[in-house]
């Protein structure tokens, strides 16, 4: 049984997709098809919605699940005349906010994104160039300045990691894979001994591994079980020696291993997230 | 005037933090101090989260601004005896929602990241090492495969963008930096010329781009304003002439560029967002 949903927005469409993905997750059993409309902007646009809205109403033969976050009265309200189901965001929140702030809300359409100053802007791009310098163990002498450095076997999750954290938070992060040599000496690798306080390890489940592997590289020795296997173990016994703090990523997504790192490491985000 | 915001959940708090700047930026004027709190999935930690709230309403002297995305009913009745203002994001809209989806809500913690399968997943690593490949014009033999190539000067904002397409949305972007050669000869570069359809011009007014250059190398010829209005003005001649849509990114934010673009190309996600 299909069920639509429409991600609606006079902006980047991420505001109702972040709200309307949290919301309908609370429903197991429906899988809905999502479909996520931005910078709906003019009446004729919204009219033109209305009419995917509409068409998706009949092939389905129910109302679409609309998450509507336009600011501007006059095209929420074509929205609003379509068949769909539709949680007016804005609606349901202006007002008791105005109430609380003893504000009238200023309504601009897009209005977020003019809270991208050119500082946040700057700080996300150089954070972004400090983990493509950083990454896989390269320019070491900017440890110093990391607030956080990943360490972990190959494909345990540091790379989109540091990239998630420059991107989203400005978050200087770079990462360390562990070597054959590093794991079997048990030693934690010289380059990182003086940064001990920045270390955060990522483990991941052996046969999780292996598969992300097998994807890299078919058939290979570095995406066999027993290899895998070999790595993780050691990985998580230099851990424990070093009392290095630990992530297993298996089961996470991006979002959920960055988030918990800034949690565990009590790293500030520099900048606040920008949508 | 300080106002305090906090955006809290039992999870990554994304969703309150998404939601929560939004609706805050419709009240100019008022600079609020956000706080986004996360994994607040046990009632001691309500309970902590409340006394944080309580000070800063004392620090202020007003009632702190909550948005709260807690899915658990006895945890969100911790927060909502705090002495701020609540906005419940969960309390708002499940219900109604339960109305028109004739379903109990499964109110599982957490629930949306168990959304993360293996293979969404795998497809953002693989975007993500795609989008490393052929990073600066590398690995030229996989433009076959690009959703899209992003074409323009140093700095223009190529590769965070190329980097969250991939990261948020699986996509396969490559960038391409267009040399003092290409510029001059007014011609598209030849290992371009195939992929005419998947091109992307990225341009940006010549103030911002020297001042961004300007951090990467201070005083140098390459962050001049005179160089960096010759680059702007030869790059825009040739997207004219090879008619290669394009955009100023001067005033957005990655997110919007990326949005942008997505919708200009008409280029369908390959994972939905997963926070």
């Amino acid at each position: 049984m299909k069920r639509s949903a429409f991600f609606i927005s006079d902006s980047t469409g991420i505001t109702a997709e972040v709200l309307g993905n949290s919301l309908l997750a609370q429903f197991e059993g429906i899988a809905f098809e999502v479909h996520t409309v931005p910078y709906i902007d003019t009446i004729p646009r919204a009219e033109a919605t209305v009419e995917r809205i509409n068409r998706a109403a009949a092939d389905d033969g129910m109302p679409p699940i609309i998450f509507d976050t336009i600011v501007n009265k006059d095209i929420r309200a074509v929205i609003s005349r379509s068949e769909g189901f539709t949680i007016d965001v804005f609606g349901a929140f202006l007002d008791p906010l105005e109430e609380a702030l003893h504000l009238r809300s200023s309504l601009n359409v897009g209005r977020s994104h003019r809270l991208t100053t050119n500082s946040a802007y700057q700080q996300r791009i150089d954070a972004i160039h400090y983990a493509l310098d950083s990454d896989d163990g390269g320019i070491r002498s900017q440890y110093e300045k990391a607030d956080v450095i990943l360490i972990g076997v190959s494909r345990s999750g540091k790379t989109p990691t540091c990239l998630y954290l420059a991107l989203q938070y400005g978050i200087y992060a770079a990462n360390y894979p562990l070597t054959d040599d590093d794991l079997d000496s048990n030693q934690l690798p010289r380059p990182l001994r003086p940064y001990r306080k920045q270390l955060f390890g990522l483990t991941i489940d052996p046969e999780r591994l292996a598969a992300i592997r097998e994807e890299r590289k078919a058939n290979s020795r570095y995406a066999s079980i027993g290899r895998c296997e070999d790595e993780v173990r050691l990985s998580q016994s230099l851990f424990t020696r070093y009392k290095v703090p630990t992530l297993n990523t298996t089961r996470y997504s991006i979002e959920e291993i960055s988030t918990k790192i800034m949690a565990e490491m009590g790293i500030t985000r520099r900048v606040s997230g920008v949508y």
